[in-house]
């Protein structure tokens, strides 16, 4: 194994920046006091989330007061899509997603079914995109709210959901985007996009693992998913955690304040990873949208190798990186995703995630590339599937 | 207002200990990888939470498989509450609780009946205690769960929970307790109390806001509150806040190596507080119960005060107090565990709660009291109503 590691796993989880650990401390260690205390010691902390929050929702375009500080994008999630289904139920009890949707959608869309309610998913090209006319008309009188993904976790398909969010209003239903993977990364404007709810997560743009937030669009009646204490404008009980909520802040003043040369550094980055990889490796596709994709995002499935075993090779190399979402790691199943785009089971098995981050150098690509290349020539050689293959047999399914 | 501040609000929130911070540190710093991730820098960070639950499990008395990281004591409430009513539906829509639980608890409680399920608010005496006999009354074939505060947040009224889940038990009830304000400061075992959820929260024992954990009883069918990725053995989605978490299963141990200690140390100054308050100051009463309590608990109602005031002379003497407890801060209404143990709106509004830790020190104490004594007097002083008993009319209430 090589010294230093390759990292190229940030959709997954990603660095906490030295400069919001710096942010956080005083918060652990002297302004600990509770927010909703009423002496000055308490008001300090509270006065430093609505700091926070009001620099989060300039980011976003938003008001200070539409914005909630959830514990994950995943209670995010599960906020907007229950809370809202069930406070609108007098007007119908349909709800609309799409079928490559992260699990903390499909499942509260599961949730819902389980509990009476009706969910249309839409389907996507072989490029994980949606088509606007296919979402147009999946909604009904009674539907009250959709929610798509806006940059997909797995295979990067960034969707047009300014277009999305229209369709829905022209048909007076609710727009909910999980922004999971875009927040921090791409420019994001509420307004601008016309989104009714927006998710994000704090540790997919350097911040730590448990703080996320959710925008929730003035006079809408989303009830609580967490009931309780008169926190987050009564609407999300529990005491605040305010270290993460500043580190949170932090992390996308310092990613904002970089967003289009951070943006550009991976696009270019990605390209070329792609590019090579699929010039210089027979038998394998690109999954997701050529160009319409998340900047840091390559995912690409090797015909006639085991995405666990390419996986463990890379480590022994240094790099890591994964087979899909580390949310559903562990399940033997194949993405749902990579599914929904049209990919066999077996070809699915094959797919490699790699997600770059502004601290990822050409070298780190290159030097992955090289690793590809050795790896998957060295699985295929141990795979009767591909000798068969190579002696002119008819192969699994055609790709590339 | 002197320089040192003296902090008697630890029920409201706890200094988080600097061993805490040292714990946590690492998993910022270095060991930030995903725990669902597959590569080893993932599953260190996996390998270190499921060390952090077996300890956490051990202190408790439980499996470590049968304890559930979340984001806070709130969000175990709602799961066990809302998830559990709603699994069990098919044998009943029936909920006990009782009138003095934190809202976690009676708001999810008023979620079930908006939702068709029914409620039984069990009450409690002069001194905040539950009678088991009222409890089993309570109970009913349809009865499918019930939910009772171990020790309470505001008044420190500590319920005889064993008992309470063992009637729960005979009658087939499953039984929840909010344990919030106890574990790490009393001994816990889950198999002793016969409970078959119980709910924690990190930062009521020097771990860091946004931590709690839910303990649930092996075989119970209780469905995600958050629904999403496979975490938490498919029960709890998000990804893992791994510094908290390991900085919760540090506090635990550091608070438990001590527990005995801790509270003795609490319960003298605590008693040293009441007495000297009840003997000095004309006109007040304790509210909860004066020996079943909480070691750190001192809740005292003043007549002719206002609440309110009291708390801001008190700062400037640089003594950190509440009024009641801080999630329901900033509404009007008075506590309304204070009026469910009798008190009039009045006398609740004058009500001064002191909650000492083990760093408090008796000098602490005295000059506390020796502080009430003054601002009691200077606001009595400037109350016409108090003006108007002294001049023998008859006073709003009679107290002690």
């Amino acid at each position: 194994m090589q010294d230093k590691q390759i990292y190229l796993d940030n959709a997954a989880t990603t660095v906490v920046a030295p400069e919001v650990i710096q942010e956080m401390l005083p918060y652990f260690e002297t302004l600990w006091g509770n927010p909703s205390s009423l002496y000055d010691f308490g008001q300090q902390a509270r006065t430093a989330i609505a700091d926070a929050r009001k620099r989060i929702a300039a980011h976003l375009g938003a008001r200070a007061q539409d914005i909630y500080f959830t514990s994950c994008g995943t209670e995010s999630n599960n906020w907007a899509i229950k809370e809202t289904m069930f406070a609108y139920q007098n007007k119908g009890r349909h709800f609309v997603t799409s079928t490559i949707e992260h699990h903390a959608t499909s499942h509260s869309a599961a949730w819902l079914e389980k509990r009476g309610f009706e969910v249309t998913y839409v389907k996507v090209d072989e490029n994980g995109l949606i088509d606007p006319e296919d979402f147009r008309a999946a909604l009904r009188p009674d539907t009250v709210m959709a929610s798509i993904i806006y940059g997909n976790n797995e295979i990067g398909t960034i969707q047009p959901i300014k277009e999305l969010a229209a369709i829905a209003h022209e048909n007076k239903v609710f727009f909910h985007t999980d922004a999971v993977q875009v927040v921090g990364h791409m420019p994001v404007n509420v307004d601008e996009l016309g989104v009714d709810f927006l998710s994000a997560s704090g540790h997919k743009f350097n911040a730590p693992k448990g703080v996320g937030l959710l925008y929730i669009r003035k006079g809408l009646k989303t009830k609580s998913l967490l009931d309780g204490g008169a926190q987050e404008r009564k609407r999300r009980a529990g005491t605040e955690n305010v270290p993460y909520i500043m580190g949170m802040a932090k992390a996308l003043d310092l990613s904002l304040a970089h967003v289009e040369a951070r943006a550009a550094h991976a696009t270019k980055l990605r390209d070329h990873l792609i590019d090579r990889v699929l010039q210089e490796v027979d038998h394998c596709r690109l999954n997701g949208h050529r160009t319409l994709r998340l900047p840091g995002n390559a995912n690409i499935s090797f015909e006639f190798v085991e995405g666990e075993s390419l996986l463990l090779m890379l480590e022994q190399k240094g790099i890591l990186a994964s087979s899909g979402s580390a949310c559903a790691s562990g399940s033997l199943d194949p993405s749902h995703v990579l599914l929904a785009i049209g990919l066999s089971h077996e070809i699915a098995h094959g797919s490699l995630r790699l997600t770059v981050s502004h601290e990822t150098t050409m070298q780190d690509i290159d030097y992955t590339v090289e690793a590809i290349k050795e790896v998957v020539t060295q699985l295929r050689a141990m795979s009767p599937l591909y000798e068969d293959f190579i002696a002119g047999k008819k192969a699994i399914s055609a790709v590339k």
